[in-house]
């Protein structure tokens, strides 16, 4: 399992499982000097925290993060950040009726399979989404070294219920301004009200987020295997539950004809349209960057399911603890995170694209 | 554009422009003892190459690989293995329109404003599709060294024209019995006349690539961030002209229920349903693996455009040189090839998973 | 500073610097299943440790581990090994002389240019040998996963003295019979009455401290860049204070002549001689491989020098706080740390090197 | 065998054995808009070539690199380097008595039991160092991409005879004055008849290779890990036969008291000394980068050895073909070309390191 950093440059290293001591991560390659807002990391690690509204799960879990290293007098030093997050209150018994036996469509078996008999089974451990909390506190120090640009996910879909304008329409403003987290107030609601009835019959509902990037500088994005938009799609199909990601015109563009596709330039180098997604190449083309990120139903369900044990015996299971009914209002902030990481990330390796930028 | 290599521990490098003297790559880490059917290499090229039927371009590109290194007697050595495929026969005068003007929905802006005015135009230089003949080469010898597992990939959608049959009702051994590779004989009629119909307008259109892996065994995958998922999405999106992946229930699944999503266990460890798309928490379950690639219509059309020059002034361009209506009939090969590449590598990986497996 | 990290299947990342909050890591890529000994770790930690004996310093350092992640009821779970060693107990006052001065042979200067003006200065922050502790923790469980294999460094050289001895007819078990760390008792007392002699002098001394690796199979390496010994001399020469690295016959290999220097092969593929070292083209030949390295003389003397600060004006500095008067008794086991990852990691990589390992 | 690469933003690929096909390689990572002098690539490789003298090897090896990709109009473009040297003229037939036995001190014995019996043993195959000549390549792109930094090697020792000069006394425009190439004219010509009388005996010898780097700005080097001395060993490790590394004071420095070796501070930030080598906490200081290489003696000589085939049966084998008595007036450019690597690898790095080089 050496799989556990991201980035080039930038590189968050995490680790942790969800019931263990502690969660956390080291960021290498944070560029010296950048004032920190600490306020402001915590803000985006209240926005994925469990219990901040009454859709999502109503677990507590402390979300507190420790810096241990890596910024001195508030500014970040060049050094490798370190920091922890402790797990506690977790209800641990919870788990015991998942030791010896496997999950429906969870990483239990796979894990026992891969690694042993020797997985920390509890609340999911290592697979437990609780780990991308260590991707919020590096994507929150990611916006703040980025310049000038700026990333806005929300909550685009809902089991059926779709947001179907276009991107360029969207008030980002509104985002915060429901719990759901999608910018279209009325929707919204809708979208809550169906979170709350599959969540009273015990079922979960997937989701889209979608993000649009804005301010981003032309020429970011290494052809060929590291594509702009490959990295971007590989950090978001690294968030658990998800299922798909598109760009641009994406699948749709898919039975468009060339010349509906094709984005027509203004003088200026900008583009009449934007179908590209603002990635030409795999690089930026200064246009805005945006895609959709596909959630399935979180597999933690209230009804009883047919399963097995370790033994291949047939068990009966019904999920227990608490857990969200639809992961995509909590996954917005994870997306922007995984987005700021990637952008910074491919701004410094950009720096090393041409000589006269010695 | 430190970005041409993909893999970690079979990794592929690959080098050259379109109309330069040759494209080649070097295959590092395939393990030694690999017995190589050369023949097998070449007809993987055949299957991608231009010219190969009526509804892809009829340029005529030598596809003759030649090896440089990292075989011996017929074996892999397990040193790395170098070759080239020279370029040939290029109609570079073609290109002399495109030396300060820019394509729309092309490379040729950004690699311009990335790399500064030291690109090579001709046939969009490194951006060009011709790179992907270097994976095919690499793709067909991971194929050959992977054992027990195979990939079969086939177009599933041409503009609007889409294959809807569940995958595992697919016979793949149609697929190459027809030019467009659509395993389904009458949709392959249709998505054929299409494509003639759209290039007769002097157009293009997009499409789908749909891919099965057969065979994995349970375990490859490196959670967190390299889930096997995410190696893949990576993979597919670094080709040329894709704007989207899904694997399992992709897109679809963000609509679904958890109690209709879940995959029962089987006693013996298979699931009764499979929309997880073989793999759990990053690691494969040992279930078939399936995905699709969208891909857009190919930019250049054979109408006149609106575009710009390097001064920001008004030209028209019109496509010129012979392009492909259609890129998926030939896509698929390729698609092949990266899965390939992107299991072996990670079979190669999980041998360090355990301590048992010293 | 994206460099905080080391080997590439079994990978170590550090933060921390020596008055920060704490100091610790991430390792990732340990297989599963190895029954960890905590007690061995805190054993290595405490022959690293300051205060252990009257000839290194007497500062006071908590090195009391905390494991994070990784570990389930004793054994390594195959996920990321996340821990951290607070810092306590710092006298922080003792380094606000080196604030806004640069101490001569230390790492203040080049930091303050390369970084900026944003540097933890106190007590050398992250150029801190503090960071040294986080390794011994990775390397005493490389250690315990190796099987078969056993490191044993121990010091040959302080200032003039030498130990001259063949290494094969050294005898491990007496290094850590005295505080010194050399095997030879008698040179070892020689060796202690020359450091204390040195510290009253408010004076440091360098040394050497060489490593015999035993029981390593053979077909360990990675040819071409990533020689065994290339892999070995890089580990060595990140430890703080190293100026030199080499193996077998070293630099005085470089006067033999090839009818000297050459090792026969008896019939059971064991050589003669070894001055090789244990590799052969990069790959270990199941030989024993053994390397000296040099360390300079600790910077910090307890004299006056003559330096300069922020502005370019003349200070004088003399050295405050708790130094080592000589590093090498505390190096042996970050020595044995660092070749015990290295042995490690191309174990785990020489799993990949031929088909047959499937 | 993944390790046929070294950089991480300036990155090499090497691929070829010595009686294959073609040797060669892939630099990805050259900043774009370098005007290449072809001329004096191809001079550095006269300098490595077989048959310039009378004391190398007297084997005709065609040196004529072909250049793929990358370059367009005489400039880099930023896209990868392809390049490839064929073989010729091989007396292949001269190996065939290495077929099933092994060759002391070579890598023979270790790549058999590494990769299996499918080794290309002509030659030595990937072990030989012919493979040298692809980092020739690289080596003189770096030194003509770096600005203001100059790379001086020259041989300080064959055999017992030693250049003890202080490495700022040396006149580098002497070094290529003389056959040997050591930058003293009268020890060159001790060292060439040393040379020669040795090759009458059918001997080799070692020797060493000193280098010095001018011109280095302050700030290069990414710690702990990526010290810059510490990737200039790995490096200068890779290459063949090297068996030792020291940089600065080196070895000697560990017999020294700080009091010696501290370098003081001048008031611009020079220092008076220079034992450091140019480098503190692993980052340039703008001092002259020195060190020195330590070449074992080449193993093939022209006398009988006793040795082992694969059956463990006793053989005695003769070293035929033509071989380097002393390898290090050919390694000089060789040392050079590593180091203009890593010097133009960490130049780039080091781009990354301030938020205010955006």
């Amino acid at each position: 399992m050496a799989g556990n950093s991201i980035g080039k440059l930038f590189k968050l290293t995490t680790f942790g499982e969800s019931h263990g001591v502690a969660i956390g991560g080291v960021i290498d390659g944070c560029p010296a000097g950048i004032l920190l807002d600490l306020d402001e990391i915590q803000k985006e690690m209240d926005r994925r925290k469990p219990g901040q509204s009454a859709i999502v799960t109503q677990r507590k879990e402390p979300d507190t993060v420790e810096f241990f290293s890596g910024i001195f007098e508030g500014k970040t030093t060049g050094t490798p950040i370190g920091f922890a997050i402790r797990n506690a209150n977790q209800k641990s018994k919870d788990y015991s009726h998942i030791k010896d036996s496997f999950r429906p469509s969870h990483a239990d078996y796979t894990y026992f399979k891969k690694y042993g008999d020797v997985r920390d089974y509890r609340g999911g451990g290592r697979s437990s989404a609780r780990e991308t909390a260590c991707r919020v506190v590096a994507g929150a120090i990611a916006k703040q070294a980025l310049q000038g640009i700026s990333v806005h996910a929300f909550v685009s879909g809902v089991g059926p219920i779709k947001l179907e304008k276009p991107f360029d329409s969207i008030d980002f403003s509104k985002t915060e301004s429901n719990i759901v987290r999608c910018p279209d107030q009325e929707l919204a609601a809708e979208m809550e009200n169906y979170i709350k009835q599959i969540r009273k019959e015990g079922d979960t509902v997937g989701g889209i987020v979608s993000c649009v990037i804005k301010g981003v500088p032309i020429g970011l994005g290494e052809p060929v295997f590291d594509r702009l938009h490959a990295a971007l799609g590989h950090a978001m199909l690294s968030i658990n539950a998800v299922k798909g990601f598109q760009y641009g015109s994406g699948f749709e563009g898919s039975e468009m004809k060339g010349s509906q596709h094709n984005d027509l330039f203004n003088a200026d180098g900008t583009t009449k349209t934007n179908l590209s997604g603002g990635i030409q190449g795999g690089i930026s083309n200064g246009m805005d960057i945006y895609f959709d990120v596909a959630f399935k139903p979180v597999a933690t369900i209230m009804q009883d399911q047919d399963s097995i044990n370790k033994e291949g015996q047939a068990v009966v299971m019904q999920g227990k603890g608490r857990h969200d009914p639809c992961v995509v209002p909590r996954a917005v902030p994870i997306v922007e995170a995984m987005a700021a990481m990637v952008l910074l990330d491919y701004t410094l390796q950009n720096r090393a694209s041409k000589i006269e930028q010695y």
